[in-house]
């Protein structure tokens, strides 16, 4: 096994006996970057100094600490030190350019660390690369950058970038950034874990927005353990994000052995297996199985007010986007990429008034998911309804002979998180007869992580067990 | 002198001291809005036999309390108990019409107590009627009403029956409603006491909204002491408002004797001096030299982005009224006043850009106001620039020749405390030539109620040495 392709968990325990260092860790994923970027294209920078350059620095830190040291700290000296890591190029990185996969960004350079970024660092990580977003975030496939299981296929997106890189070795973790699903998307689509965290969780200062009111931050990982790993560095307060929360600092990371005796949970009757594809739909329904063979106690639950969904998404993000926009879609319309600029214009024609309906819709969807939250602890659900689809291929026919836009197809299961900020969790669990992967969801109470990871890691522990292993890197092109 | 005419703290006092009965109390205040309505219009309802029943009950509980007892109590009976109060008709009590002083209303009947009333109720209140409120609270004259010291001069509004009624005896104190001033407005045009409290601390269930983000319920009173005791009930968190803040229960009484040693009291260098009437800056400039003789320092302040205060408040306002009437507009546009219906159909072609932009403008200001408010403990201004217009007078002309609405001028120095949130009393400081009242505005910092109240009533209990007697019931038509 090569050290590109290791867990985030194992790298660290590895690293943490002496049995790898951090140079050789970076090398071997900057080595693989090199093997895999003609044909994926992940990155739109790669900063392999820089990489090299943390790599040392932990190295020099791994010298002066003797394994049984490290072993008695636990996990309290820097989990992350020397960890490879790929950023999604929304987020701001001092001196690096954040390109938002924009032409209109042609000029930018970051003058400072993101939040995300200033704590990553502090923790020793080694930042391998930016990676390609759909054009500042605002679409669901990243036609610059192809799947990890199959070329001809789309990433995913908006962070496809940064699933790619996981999935493919290229990064051992990445972050990406959720508007109305994008971690959780690609990361279904490229057989990684995605986690949209509680709205407010991660600051995202020196993230550039999206929409304000569902921009969310997260970890994209191999493993549901390694994006608990993640997690306790990037939860905390900054006030620098007028919605950032102040919670208390914690310790993520799942203990082993879990079972979920106890546990409630949540089968949506309506809404989530609704033109699902039946391979998708019967690779969820195994997973939940395998959750009550750990003990969870499964539970029928009614989605609310599931038919204003897409409304209340496009509602908000509309107008907020082209609000962000507002100056440069003046300045430079013919630097957005089509599909972008349309968007951008349909904002300028929307009224007060559907924002406003947007809004309360909003609130009441919460209120009502959160009296639901109150009868389970998590629901499970698809990711997306149906998994990776060629490049280029714009609708989805459903076998009632409906059609659907792929974008619409896509962000239709994962909006409901960011709508009501609740905190969600995207694992693999399966993949269909042509090979790609398909993502459970898993949705709990807000600020309630710490519950879904533990169902999540308590699933992967045992996969392997029912006859599937999530943990996989993609052979690549 | 005639029970009507007692501050509610006089009030309190003598019937503690078993020289005036609940009975007598309300009899004279209903007795004198027999006398006065004809002339002032200020109620839509006298609910006579309901404050009656609520004055005989006050009188069995005091017949069992002796005078030692009530006193060794203090207020912490019940302070309001059998005093007279009028509602403004926004405000919802049980089996009593809210009529908005609209036709749209005219089959209205409250199904139960909005926060403030059950509170009042709880008190042992006798609601003497409900008061007229420009329509729908959406302008500033309550045209309906005339002024209680003048009745060819406007009322001032949206609260204008609740200033009139405690102007002029009709009421002992009375609630309103402050969305842009609709508190300090008539409480400056009509010489009493208005506090609009920080956004959140009183609660509006069951108050109609003009714009929920905007919009605040307050005390009208002829005392700044008296808005002190009714403000001690009115506070608290309700959770069915959801910008409600739950704070402890607090006695706002100011203690007597009050110096004002130590205090800052910022005095605008901008904006609040700008196009005010001579007459109108002389009193305030007056009454900031007697904060001045009682131990104040005055110190000169920067009112921040005050040339977006107009475009912020009516980008709020505007849109959200529209959503809240967005059903009735559609099947009875009619039963609106033109002034309101015209307001209303602009609502519906304001863009969410636009909405936004006065969110984000709210959001800039607001901060801004706090890092002035650092550097002093209340701001001291006019509240409003001219005092009383004649009736029917649309425009005012000021003395470099410009021209501006009625609308405009009157809440063009109260809305920042609106946009803001900050707590703002206004409180009488004068007459002009005609005779009509002048009011002067204090603004605090955020839940600082007791700060603001404690300047007003230090000026309140020496005005009468400074030459100025600001308590005094208007002799009516």
């Amino acid at each position: 096994m090569q050290p590109y392709e290791l867990t985030l968990a194992a790298a660290v325990e590895e690293m943490r006996e002496h049995r790898l260092s951090p140079v050789e860790l970076v090398d071997s994923v900057l080595e693989r970057i090199e093997q895999t970027e003609p044909g994926l294209q992940a990155y739109v920078t790669v900063t392999a100094e820089r990489a090299r350059d943390a790599a040392r620095a932990a190295e020099r830190e791994a010298a002066r600490v003797s394994a049984r040291e490290s072993r008695a700290r636990g996990h309290l000296g820097s989990p992350l030190r020397g960890i490879p890591v790929a950023l999604k190029d929304l987020i701001d990185v001092a001196g690096v350019a954040t390109t938002a996969s924009s032409r209109v960004r042609s000029e930018h350079r970051a003058a400072a660390d993101s939040s995300v970024a200033a704590r990553l660092a502090a923790a020793g990580t080694a930042l391998v690369g930016k990676t390609h977003t759909h054009e500042f975030a605002y679409g669901l496939t990243t036609p610059q950058t192809r799947n990890a299981w199959d070329p001809d296929r789309v990433a995913g997106g908006s962070s496809g970038g940064s699933a790619v890189a996981v999935a493919a070795g290229a990064a051992t973790f990445a972050l990406g950034t959720d508007t109305g699903g994008s971690i959780r998307v690609p990361a279904a689509l490229n057989g990684v874990v995605g986690l949209k965290p509680t709205y407010g969780l991660v600051a995202r200062h020196g993230v550039t927005s999206l929409s304000w009111s569902l921009d969310h931050v997260g970890p994209l990982t191999r493993t549901v353990e390694d994006a608990a790993l993640v997690m306790s560095v990037l939860a905390g307060h900054d006030p620098r994000d007028p919605a950032s929360l102040s919670v208390p600092a914690t310790d993520y990371r799942p203990a082993p052995g879990g079972n979920l005796r106890g546990l409630r949970v949540g089968v949506p009757r309506n809404y989530y297996f609704d033109h699902v594809d039946p391979e998708v739909e019967a690779a969820v329904r195994t997973a939940l199985t395998h959750l009550e063979a750990l003990g969870a106690t499964l539970v029928e639950v009614e989605i609310p007010m599931a038919r204003y969904v897409q409304a209340t998404l496009w509602g908000l993000m509309v107008p907020e986007a082209t609000a962000y926009h507002e100056q440069t879609l003046r300045s430079a319309p013919e630097h957005y990429g089509d599909d972008i600029r349309v968007l951008l214009e349909a904002g300028e024609l929307m009224s007060a008034g559907d924002y406003l309906r947007a809004q309360r819709a909003r609130t009441l969807m919460r209120q009502a998911w959160l009296r639901m939250l109150d009868e389970v602890d998590v629901v499970a659900a698809p990711t997306v309804p149906a998994t990776a689809v060629r490049s280029g291929q714009e609708t989805i026919t459903w076998t009632d002979g409906t059609t659907e836009s792929v974008s619409d197809a896509y962000v239709r299961l994962s909006a409901p998180a960011n709508i009501t900020g609740v905190p969600a969790l995207s694992l693999p669990v399966g993949r269909d007869r042509a090979g790609m992967p398909i993502g459970m969801q898993l949705l709990g109470r807000p600020l309630a992580e710490d519950v879904v990871l533990r169902v999540g890691h308590a699933y992967e522990e045992t996969a392997a067990a029912h006859g599937y292993a999530p943990v996989a890197v993609a052979t690549g092109p």
